[in-house]
């Protein structure tokens, strides 16, 4: 592959070359601060979901904050962070077949790794690999709290797979997780409350099930971005997986603003064809869409009327019926988590200057 | 970045470790055979768009085919295929900004360049940057045949602008381009006809224009995969910009079956927590969703319910009931432009086993 341009730290972020994910360094941190001081606060624990970022840097600066490790939804990605220093890892995913439990043995020796499952052969796939690695990894049972996607119900079934992990060589059980994925993006606070309550409740239960069943659970892992305050006060519960909030997006923005937007990309003005319309270089491929357009921030009477792959379509009025060709907008993606994967760097910027192009090196690692 | 796991060439198409973005090799150079030989019928030229493939080594299949060049959409693409040994590049978008065309005139020493534009300043910036430089490049006039996105009006628009790149240093007029993405897709034979043919015309008509005021016209380049043989019909268009039929995707097998599918996605099941569902490792960072959910096209009775970042949920029931935890299966994208996007390689598939793990060296440079 052929040189890519990178610009020199110090560049004024309006002269960066477009599209570019930019992130404000300043208010990331303050973001992190803001959730471990929550956390710390609640007697809690952060173990912040890493497939927002997918980059060893901002797991350090979660982890120097004071959290306790992060989670990855895939194998790839932890190795990206493992490769990258970090060493408290949950793939809060169920890891299957032959060829990614083997790279999770390799990364068992580097790492504490932690899997959740919630199958009774895949237990036995993970325990076959890591007898015959002669690695110890830490195994934890998803519980569906009510998301309906993968995960086993509390109680016996909870219990059958928990007690299967511990009588099961190479394994280490260490407890359970749940994600109340269905509720962490619902704008009413107080159904929020209850339903993310209800689930975070459900895995507090399966918990209490399996200590009178004399198994340990150290690990009773749940929560999101728009739940950690909620799923974070309930008694039971040791540590939060919040992803988003370190960058915030158009969608979850829509939920609260505890968090601030650190997240934006930068887009050229490429065309101005007609009274009303103008044209961006900023399509699909540079700005997702599975949550919705995103929306211009910089400039007042600009709305994205529609992308394309490598364009996106403006309808101005007003101030922003003054873009020309070679202007430079702000937009702010209705989802960071897929807008990130679809970039190869990061323009990280503080005080409206560049102060590092950094590498997504966990970017496109679905397996 | 640590090392990417890739399996060795041979291996059966069912071992590959997923998501994986499967190309079966001889539909997809079936694809290349079927548009080359029905544009030699028709005295036509292809000029295919490699932003579908984003891969030189399909770029130098379609030239192997008789293909006259390729087009881009960015400039990030063009420096992956001159990069590759492509010779002949019409990026079909604008080029506007110093840092792009800087890296523009760094390609046109090594590579015939030809870029669109559709406004005067983009020219006067171009020629600027060409003299500087000491390069030529080719330009050519964007006309809005009816998509309303970037171009100018036929007619006396298009001349004021094809004669500023005449008197312009360093530029050399080529021609004229219009794409008519707004019927591409349409699903209706008779209105796709109707339309394309009147974008079409528009176009020629806009050249027609510019040879009665004394200016050459080399270039009238349009169509798309939807409209190949309606808009490669019409009299005084010189070159086809069909990009998806090389693979074709969910989306255009509902417009017609006149190429067929060569992409698909592998997935494995992770979950079966419940009766009538399953759940994949495939969500949207591994398959594109803007134009609609992906098809399960590899067992009867399974339909996809719902992707997150990382999961695919699926609603089975008959045969697909009895999907077990391991088992694979195929997805077709309904966009493969943008699943191929996500991917940092191509499994190249022939008679069931892999021929070659291939690098998407075009992935994610949209700038």
């Amino acid at each position: 592959m052929p040189f890519e341009y990178l610009p020199l730290p110090g560049t004024p972020v309006e002269e960066l070359d477009t599209p570019a994910l930019v992130i404000d360094m300043a208010v990331a941190e303050a973001n992190i601060a803001r959730l471990q001081k929550w956390a710390n606060g609640h007697s809690m624990s952060v173990r912040p979901h890493a497939k927002t970022h997918k980059t060893p840097m901002f797991a350090h600066k979660q982890l120097a904050a004071g959290a306790i490790g992060i989670c990855c939804a895939k194998v790839g990605e932890a190795e990206v962070m493992v490769a990258g220093g970090v060493k408290e890892i949950l793939i809060a995913n169920q890891v299957v077949g032959s060829a990614k439990i083997a790279r999770l043995m390799a990364l068992a020796g580097e790492a504490n790794i932690t899997v959740a499952v919630d199958d009774a052969g895949n237990v036995r796939e993970l325990s076959q690999a890591a007898s015959v690695a002669g690695k110890e990894i830490g195994v934890i049972v998803e519980v569906d709290t009510g998301m309906h996607r993968c995960g086993v119900e509390g109680g016996a079934p909870t219990r059958k797979l928990a007690k299967l992990i511990q009588a099961s060589p190479g394994l280490r059980f260490d407890g359970v997780m749940g994600y109340e994925g269905h509720v962490v993006a619902r704008r009413d606070l107080e159904e929020r409350k209850t339903e993310a309550t209800a689930a975070a409740q459900r895995l507090v239960n399966a918990a209490e099930d399996l200590r009178k069943a004399g198994l340990p659970v150290k690990m009773v892992s749940a929560g999101g971005t728009g739940t950690y305050n909620i799923t974070g006060s309930i008694k039971g519960i040791t540590d939060l997986q919040c992803g988003s909030y370190i960058f915030m997006d158009g969608d979850y923005l829509e939920v609260f603003e505890d968090f601030a937007p650190a997240l934006s990309v930068l887009a050229t003005v490429i065309s101005r064809p007609a009274k009303g319309r103008a044209v961006t270089d900023t399509g699909i491929k540079a700005i997702s869409v599975d949550r919705g357009l995103p929306k211009v921030i910089s400039v007042e009477g600009a709305k994205v009327a529609a992308l394309s792959e490598e364009h996106g379509r403006l309808e101005v009025t007003g101030e922003a019926e003054k873009l020309k060709v070679g202007d430079k907008i702000r937009l702010l993606p209705m989802h960071g988590d897929t807008t990130i994967n679809l970039y190869s760097h990061y323009a990280c910027v503080r005080d409206g200057r560049l102060e590092a192009m950094v590498e997504i090196a966990g970017r496109g690692r679905s397996r």
